[in-house]
């Protein structure tokens, strides 16, 4: 967050070298479209030429929202710990992904309501953040600032607890509430009004989508202009949010990949970015969400998200399915012969 | 090829029974966008209420052109048998991808110019059609009837050597030239002209492209309109591509899912809907390829395909690329817990 302190740049000299292997590869230039790009890109961030996706591994961060209390959800405030749960005993969508794409998944609780989950198997953690409060937006702001320094640390916590050559981290949220928490807060840091960023999120529709932008309206003008990033991540984000930012941040200096999911993640990202524009280069965006909002925000953050499937469930469910799109662009780039070894003729002119 | 003999029908009972799965998942109905669909819609095909994506097998047809003679590739002839030995060998794309997802893939030589290559490892199988001679299309049909035959037998042969329980079949193509061939198809049965079918391919430009289409219109200009369906695929098609019709025809006759590749498997799969709309249901569209008139084609066969990453390689790449997306949609369908079992409170209304 201080300019002047180091941060990891893209390498040239890995970008140049798997640039100048894509060239001799056996098809022609550019045929393999985003797969090369994809292949480059994280050559350079990874500062390894022959790039690799693996390990790989989900971080699944959970809380619930004041805001939640005010009708903005489709689904009961409880959906949260019950999800938790059925993240834990493997039911859930992000969890039948990661066991079959062979990716560990830790789930961080960052503030589920009604306390410590009871569940003595690995793979969750009930972070310190847990225990403070969640403003609703509109009365109150979402944190204090200790809070929101707990958030961020339990995020860098996180990404430290990896393996340490993990090179892809793949980040998803659960948190009743956190559309309507995004969308305040993208609407903060980009100046947009609540219409521009409210959508259906789980699948609110009539008045309670009316409420739900009439909450981001009166959240905002509570908030005002004229605040920092830092600021408005405090009064508008969630504390989900604000591990994935403390995620995010920690996971670039470690010079890895952040894998982002739909538009909860690109909102983390979208904060992240401005606390440290330097990381941008680590981010790779997976899917454009059916959530309306996020097509708008991808733009803002000058991304191109690989897939366009319709999903809009979270729980980085749309990143995970993704995943294999990184595997095979790494193992097309390292493992097809070139022209020269294979003896294939290269092109007539 | 006749309406009156059988042919697989959607399952109704298959699909209603993954439909009424689907919304007892533990997220939000349609949340999962079009990975909910393909699990649907491969249930239906697959008569698999759970359906399975596999064992998936990739076949790929391999042949050279007459009309490669005509200056219409960036590439020499000579390419074609040298990118076969390249899959031989396993460092094309195709091969490395088939590694990494393990996927078994066949080569099936339907007409590589030089004869029989030097190879007695598994996966390499010379079709009788291979020996037969490819017209131009410009002064001559590119096959005789009885190389149709041949071509359309060799492509059913190839699915019927594979494991009969799989579930999903990969279509891919490898031959200098294929695209004006495919392009020459795809105008013959649509009845557009050479402009809007013929595309850079591997890479043309400038007086290649002109020639590419020059070529095309004259082909279509001697071929003459009133042609069946089924003589537009010996006048202008290539072995391989009548071998991925046989292909697909037979696959869909056993109830098999057929992940169509780019530009040269859509045309085959748009003369094999042609020949028997009734395996239109087998298909799924892999991708849209960066070959222009490729979205064009995806649209006259009504096709959204799933993937859109600029790929234009062939040898069924886009199709491999995107075999992952149905595994994870299957396992997502099959291994999800719903509401009831995971204890997770539904919607509100």
């Amino acid at each position: 967050m201080n300019e002047h302190t180091s941060f990891p740049m893209p390498s040239e000299n890995a970008s140049q070298a798997a640039l100048t292997r894509q060239l001799k590869l056996t098809k022609p230039t550019g045929s393999l479209g985003r797969l090369e790009e994809i292949a480059v890109y994280m050559a350079a961030w990874l500062e390894e030429p022959l790039p690799k996706s693996r390990p790989a591994a989900a971080l699944l961060f959970a809380a619930d929202h004041g805001v939640s209390r005010l009708g903005v959800s489709a689904y009961p405030r409880e959906v949260t710990r019950a999800m938790v749960q059925n993240f834990l005993t493997g039911g859930a969508a992000a969890c039948v992904l990661c066991r079959h794409l062979q990716v560990p998944l830790t789930v961080i609780d960052v503030g589920v309501e009604g306390g410590r989950l009871d569940w003595s198997g690995p793979g969750y953690v009930r972070a310190e953040v847990a225990e403070h409060a969640s403003g609703d937006l509109v009365s109150t702001d979402a944190m204090s600032e200790s809070t929101l320094d707990a958030a961020l640390l339990a995020g860098q916590n996180a990404v430290q607890s990896l393996a340490s050559d993990t090179r892809v981290v793949v980040l998803g949220e659960m948190g009743i509430g956190n559309t309507t928490v995004a969308a305040a807060l993208v609407a903060g840091l980009t100046g947009g009004d609540a219409k521009t960023w409210v959508g259906r999120g789980t699948g609110v529709e009539g008045p309670a989508l009316m409420a739900k932008q009439e909450v981001v309206s009166r959240a905002l003008e509570r908030v005002g202009t004229r605040r920092s990033s830092h600021e408005l991540l405090q009064c508008l984000g969630g504390r989900e949010i604000a591990a994935m930012v403390g995620a995010m941040l920690e996971a670039a200096r470690q010079r890895k990949i952040v894998l982002v999911d739909g538009f909860i993640v690109t909102a983390a990202a979208l904060a992240a970015t401005r606390l440290e524009p330097r990381l941008r280069p680590a981010l790779i965006f997976a899917h454009r969400s059916a959530e309306g909002a996020h097509a708008r925000l991808l733009e803002k953050l000058e991304a191109r998200p690989l897939l366009d499937l319709g999903m809009r469930l979270g729980e980085g469910s749309g990143a995970l399915v993704a995943l294999p799109l990184l595997d095979l662009a790494c193992c097309l780039h390292n493992e097809m012969a070139t022209f020269d070894a294979a003896g294939v003729p290269d092109r007539c002119d």
